[in-house]
């Protein structure tokens, strides 16, 4: 638990720069997210200006929740840069299982490039894994299978940390298995909250083994949904009173509230 | 008054997909009023990802707050598979009667599109009904002649339902003409109040008779507006406040508070 | 002082039309403190639109937050529209310094366009002023060289205002040089407080001398943002705080708390 509470306090140290390319809806949530928890975003997407900025990057964040032509471009261009430099990847497959487009994509990015974290909804991952999974719109959709095997199975064959997201979210390198089971329903109720946990799983990830950095940031803002739903009125109240807990989110209080599983 | 109050319970119950193609300035607030409404909001606007999303939605909406050539065809893409699908069409016109630009596109959209509802201020919808009418910037402006009779004659003209905006909002099919009168000035002090009525007119159309739902969305939205007023200090907590208010409006407040008018 | 507690009740007055092409991260936070301040935003970046649009407006405000290719076309278009028509423009010259293209861009925006002011961080106005200074990402960075000195040297150079804002905003028009030292750091917490302050530089600047506009710009966000942070427990809920803040600011308390030091 210290181990993953550490990394809490190490972001806010290093305050590593998040560069992320991602979709038009919840990009100011990203940022906001990104500077509540302690490090510092970047939102560059063309390559004349990508080229300089990655450099500074403590990792690039990909999200393909608004995609065309033009923005895969760029985040093959982002990413092969981050792959020269050995920047880790964060892949959040927006919608894969929605639409041939966004599983193509999602797909060609998992097989192209160096991902060292993908996090999506079990309808996502599913579809990322092969498995049979319904998903309508980027909600999340149903699931036929174990998701903790098929979690490890998606992470052993792309050697990355796979997050699948959820009432508990499974998380797993393909050889450890976690579930995390903080978090609240009103979380779900907002837009962004998928992007938002796919930024600081980038965070994290930046500054410790990708696998406990996911497992830090999906407790971290468990425990913060859960501290912000107990004031809020609604899901308009509950925004800037999410990203309040998370703000001011103390390791000790981490490490009290956490509710973590290694099941194997 | 039943009859509206009922489609509150129904978006929340069939939770429509609510595909839009929006302005990257008010989208974020398009997708958490669709969600506090109890619809889903998908955001999706490169044809080669339209193709597959669209198929499950059960609306379209089109608003063209900021626009250029590559959104135009985006929408007319996605307006031709609507079409095919038989999926309603929402217009927002923002800016119509502004820049010859927006009115050209709105005008095109009117003709080449089956579009279900256009919702607009009293500038945008005189634009379209070719009335006299000032508009500076995407504000409203004023408008020559009675708008109980542009609103009835617009939608006549087109076999639409048409929504204009305002103190008191009038809605007609081209037969009946209802006004709304819910509603606060506060609503016209942050930004996207427009955009997620179109937003939320959509929501109910695609679950009712397309009059009837944007009768249902203007009047929730305006019982909302009044509710988040009361707590409000001003247009920054207005609008968290008025999110809550959204996604906690029962149907027996929307019976009890509504103020619905029928004029013809 | 009160010549510029005046400026403030002049753009609530005059309601001015604050046309802007900025970045997607922050664009609805500039659009809300536009109207907190009491003037109209529109955002509309394509040459066909904006050729009719910025006839009507009183300033053009170019924010290079997330720049590319048919950006910068788009903001050498709007930028020439407002010379012909003499509507003072204002730009954000975000992340100069950390990369050679924004550096470049700004650079060029400079040179080619009549801007009346820019505004931006050390590191940004050291870079314009070609100090050696360190950005990383869209921070500020660190600046060698006396700020008031580089202020009023870049203004000189290209006879306009320069803000280079800080824990004292210095401002000057190459004659004067300014101080502001209203703020807090939570105001650094939020993404988008830099761009706001352009935006708002822009209501200010189209309704008077460049300089009292932006003395007056940075004075009133610093005293609202003081405010805000009186209540606010955290970022989330700052951003909501400050925006009331700004929207009730009357020129009294502008005047009590105003802190502008006129170093010469």
């Amino acid at each position: 638990m210290q181990r993953y509470a550490h990394i809490l306090d190490l972001v806010r140290e290093k305050n590593p720069l998040v560069h992320q390319i991602t979709n038009y809806v919840t990009v100011n949530d990203c940022a906001n997210i990104t500077l509540c928890f302690g490090a510092s975003p970047v939102m560059s997407h063309s390559p004349e200006d990508v080229i300089d900025m990655i450099v500074h990057a403590g990792v690039l964040v990909l999200n393909i929740g608004t995609l065309d032509e033009k923005q895969i471009e760029n985040m093959i261009f982002a990413g092969n840069k981050a792959k020269m430099l050995g920047i880790p990847i964060v892949l959040d497959p927006v919608g894969a299982g929605a639409t041939t487009y966004r599983t193509q994509t999602a797909g060609r990015f998992m097989n192209e490039l160096p991902i060292s974290v993908v996090k999506g909804n079990a309808g996502e991952i599913g579809t990322l894994a092969g498995v049979s999974a319904t998903v309508r719109g980027v909600d999340s959709g149903t699931l036929a299978g174990n998701p903790k095997e098929i979690t490890r199975a998606l992470a052993k064959e792309y050697e990355c940390t796979v997050v699948m997201s959820g009432k508990e979210d499974i998380i797993s390198d393909g050889k450890r298995v976690i579930g995390v089971s903080n978090g609240v329903p009103m979380m779900g109720r907002i837009s962004g909250t998928g992007c938002m946990a796919s930024a600081v799983c980038g965070a994290c990830a930046s500054v410790s083994e990708p696998i406990d950095g996911c497992i830090t940031a999906m407790t971290a803002l468990g425990i913060a949904g859960e501290e912000a739903a107990k004031t809020a009125k609604g899901p308009g109240s509950f925004k800037p009173a999410f990203f309040d807990a998370v703000a001011s989110l103390t390791s000790e209080q981490f490490i009290k509230f956490g509710r973590i599983t290694e099941y194997q």
